[in-house]
């Protein structure tokens, strides 16, 4: 039987990404979020949710720039760190050990230990409410050379990534379990 | 080592749903998305990309009313026919023999054998280029009573939801593997 229940964000499972972004000066910060998707093939582009009061959302509207490095089951300690402290207070970088690698069209640097890092620039910022939506393009991609099949196609499945699954104040980090099948064409109807 | 790869949309994993819309007669359609997301907390929001060229996207447009029914391992098969033909060519209800259900608050119907139903009315649409974003608030919620857990909260792991990960051309979809961690709070940074 369905019942009803309260509206809410029950969108999920959704990725876990660590986006980072710079201050004026150069500095970077780390931001977990999981509201974040694919939004349009070409040109590619990507949308993210971000906090209206957080301090990352001061950042990506200053400098119109973001890098989202897929978070890994690997780094799962790092990824909650950065989701439960804000950048004003502490140097997230140094405090987790994450090592930031130079980015190739962006300001700020990618995250060494994810394997896959897009490289942003914002192209509209729309406001909602508790959040704001950054649309942003992708400029540029660098992925790590082992996650690569024989063919030189990237299998995402060897990045081990997070899923997070949610339901009004709970939320959970899983990992991939098995694949169920394959999908080849982008037809949307 | 990292390589540079071609700009293209890799935020994954993300979800796979059943997206319910009608058209001006009333005649349901399906569409299945992965470029989905919450976005915004309060008023709680999400963003759909849809294909531009898309069937769907011109209902949506006309009667800015849909349905976000998360897709389930269950109906794997029939997720797939819906995310492969146009609702112009073939009645995807009756080929799927997925069940039509009353939604609370808006037209199109929600989807039976989906244990999450997300009402959703559309605020805002924006053009992006190969696919249109809308933005909906999400008005109204149906769940499973089979989903709950003993404090009546949303077990997201027993709808059975499907993962996909993809890059560049190809698609995959997956399960839920193992739970690796929990988190209990929305603060983001």
């Amino acid at each position: 039987m369905k019942i009803e229940k309260l509206p809410s964000t029950l969108v999920y499972p959704s990725p876990v990404v660590l986006v980072t972004v710079i201050d004026s000066r150069g500095k970077a910060n780390i931001i977990t979020l999981t509201w974040v998707a694919n939004l349009c093939h070409e040109p590619p582009t990507v949308g993210i949710g971000v906090g209206s009061k957080s301090y990352s959302r001061i950042l990506i509207e200053e400098t119109k720039e973001f890098v989202i490095n897929i978070a890994s089951t690997k780094i799962l300690k790092e990824t909650e760190f950065c989701g439960k402290t804000s950048g004003k207070d502490v140097d997230k970088f140094a405090m987790t050990k994450l090592t930031p690698v130079p980015s190739i069209k962006v300001k700020p640097p990618a995250i060494k230990e994810c394997s896959i890092n897009i490289e942003c620039k914002v192209l509209q910022k729309i406001k909602m409410g508790s959040h704001d939506l950054f649309i942003g393009e992708i400029i540029a991609v660098q992925v790590d050379e082992d996650i690569l099949d024989e063919k030189g196609e990237i299998d995402f499945h060897k990045a081990m990534p997070i899923v997070y699954i949610g339901g009004y104040d709970l939320g959970e980090y899983w990992n991939l379990g098995e694949r169920m099948g394959k999908y080849e064409m982008y037809t949307r109807s």
